[in-house]
């Protein structure tokens, strides 16, 4: 790698991995055609993926007429990447290779009322002993991609919510995963990770623009628009629990009045079931504000299984998310709605149904096409498989990851945003 | 130009002809630096701009102890773009040249209660002359960018709303403008056009993210972030006028309930202004619905006399919309709003007092950053400027401008929406 093209190459180098992931197997022919860089270029990037051992080459293709073409696919073993969504309640860790493959996963218990030290020192374990038993090698690790609530302060890295717990605000979760893994870490919001898994993993049309909506303790939200991660300013972006439904509604911890989490995310829908005459006992409510997970699901499995006190409680909240959906549809302009995250894992089908029918009936753009609802592929998986990914497009190699000052890779304002996603095939 | 680089060709030479622009004039060398396109890639492009007369050498740089460069710079006159602002009571028609400078503007009175093609043939007649006394030769117009509300249909060119009136409803006016004038047209959302157009003119930071939050009769929103503008699915997208205030609020035309512009846009003031015993006759309000800007401007100016009815009337409707804007930050993470259209014309410092104050106190990144609101630079110009902006960047040459078809240029899903806004210096 020259000195003189250092600033454009981790894109372009970025790009070209991205089309072999795309296609599995390409030829160099075939990688001037897409990637619209020139011949030469694409001779001097694929030596040097070779020769970093990302990229090798895997016979010929069909001859067209003239010399046979040599193909090029990615060594999906030589790197990988770790995702960890946390929040209060739940933690995912999962493993990707280069290939952007599922390796490995686990899901643990979340933060609960452990300090961030605490908490981040149980993931590095579990994280360890992940690798462990995938047969993966710590030197061929790129970071890993912790991913939780909103706000974050990406530039720091740095939480600054009271959620998990109040200590958490401010701490410096990245450095202090940094120290403790050796790894590089990347601060990103679970719902945007949870819209870019899903994007990943093949659950939506790679062209459209749609929104995931995140349900696991909180609801938050991420858009994507033919491939590009809307950001705004700082990525605290599409926080739909924050949408008001009521403008004389109870004021919220943002400062705004009457947001929809405070009327359908899971802590409502609990403290209501609490109201209703014997329901708590009936469902056996844990005691505990780590239990909001539990206890909510103990909420939909009832109403899935016909339980009228529970139906009423979750069809609230569908409605409620689906009034807050067609604001959401008017304003991103949407042609699908993904629903991700624990929270929808039991009773998700209520929502779909709910939210579908208010879709089709309303929203700006309604008569220039649909907008449809679904639930996620990847279920509660959606967030981590988002943070692992975030890692694997941030850098594009081992030699980027990490910056000539020693400090770790940020994501946010980089040049990995401007990048279009490209899943793997 | 040959065929082989024909893709390619409009995107790259329209990143030059942008940075030529933004730099007023710079040299070769420069450009290669700025582009990170190559130095053959450059020549060729540059050559081709001055063939086709867009460019011209002026002078050289001071020596840094090498060879002296040659300067390039735009031929300003070369070319021109009209954008037309229209709605049912307001049209602004302005001219630009090829730098991106106001050549000429003109505001005459909206489509009112006529016919679409005869509107459009008012229209037609009012560019006329003010290409005429601008001194423009018509060869010289690359197009015309029509902007109005939504919902449009890009793709075939037509409004899918019942305003200004019913008749309007899927009228073909792209076509119809195109076969009056002779000339390429391109339609486009107006809130859209006027964040583009605030861009233009240099009323917002360009690395960050703003709203455009555009009033005339109707309420309408664009966002701009780091130069690229968000435009969903179908361009029919940040309609913050349909975003809910209240979930068991009146039901919108867009179906939703509750909806911004039922409470806080200039027929709904205008009908609570009817509800004040004799505050229309004080205003002495016309009567028709055609003129909802004219007493919304004589509401908003006693607002400002002091006028304690309509200082109550414009009060609420600014607290309305500092509530939905709140949404709108929590949704977009934005840095900025600005405020743009005629209705904010005569009382938009009162709208800037309510939801600065809004903004300071409440929204989901309020911690992260502030948010500034203000009022637009360019005023009622804003959409018909950025009409103008869309046709000069979605088609870069006049040989691209029509298509070998002989169909006219569309904007929506074309390269020119992937390319970041770079304003004229």
């Amino acid at each position: 790698m020259s000195t003189a093209a250092a600033p454009q190459r981790p894109l372009t180098h970025g790009v070209v991995l991205d089309l072999i992931r795309a296609a599995r197997r390409i030829s160099r022919v075939e990688l001037v055609d897409a990637s619209g860089l020139t011949g030469a270029t694409i001779t001097n990037v694929v030596r040097d993926l070779i020769d970093e051992g990302l990229v090798e080459e895997a016979g010929h293709a069909e001859s067209t007429g003239g010399k046979r073409r040599t193909l090029l696919r990615l060594r999906a073993r030589a790197r990988f990447t770790v995702g960890v969504q946390l929040d209060r309640s739940s933690c995912t860790i999962v493993i990707i290779d280069l290939a952007g493959q599922l390796v490995a996963r686990t899901a643990i218990g979340g933060a609960g009322y452990r300090s961030p030290h605490e908490t981040l020192c149980m993931v590095a374990d579990h994280v360890d002993s992940l690798l462990d038993s995938a047969g993966v090698d710590r030197h061929r690790v790129l970071g890993i991609g912790l991913v939780s609530h909103g706000p974050q302060n990406l530039d720091d890295g740095r939480l600054l919510s009271l959620s998990p717990m109040p200590q958490w605000h401010g701490f410096p979760i990245v450095a202090d995963l940094e120290q403790i893994t050796g790894l590089p870490v990347l601060l990103d919001n679970d719902a945007t990770a949870a819209a870019i898994g899903e994007f990943w993993i093949g659950g939506v049309d790679p062209a459209s623009t749609y929104a995931c909506i995140y349900m696991a303790s909180g609801i938050g939200g991420g858009v994507v628009s033919g491939g590009g991660v809307y950001r705004g300013g700082t990525s605290n972006s599409v926080e739909i629990g924050h949408v008001s439904l009521d403008i004389n509604g109870p004021e919220c911890s943002c400062g705004n009045r009457g947001c929809l989490e405070d009327y359908a995310g899971p802590p409502a829908v609990i403290a209501k079931a609490h109201t209703v005459p014997g329901l708590a006992e009936r469902l056996r409510f844990t005691a505990g504000e780590t239990e909001t997970l539990t206890n909510f699901a103990r909420i939909a499995r009832a109403a899935v299984a016909g339980d009228a006190d529970a139906l009423t409680l979750i069809r609230d909240s569908a409605r409620y998310m689906a009034h807050s959906a067609i604001s959401l549809t008017s304003l991103f302009d949407l042609d699908a709605v993904v629903l991700a995250g624990q929270s929808f894992a039991t009773a998700g089908s209520i929502y779909v149904e709910a939210m579908q029918a208010e879709l089709d009936r309303a929203g700006f753009a309604r008569d220039v096409h649909p907008v449809r609802v679904t639930l996620s592929k990847s279920g509660a998986d959606a967030a981590a498989i988002g943070g692992a990914v975030l890692v694997l497009r941030s850098e594009y190699t081992p030699r980027d990851l990490r910056r000539p000052d020693g400090r770790s890779l940020r994501y946010g304002s980089s040049r990995a945003t401007a990048l279009p996603l490209t899943a793997p095939s």
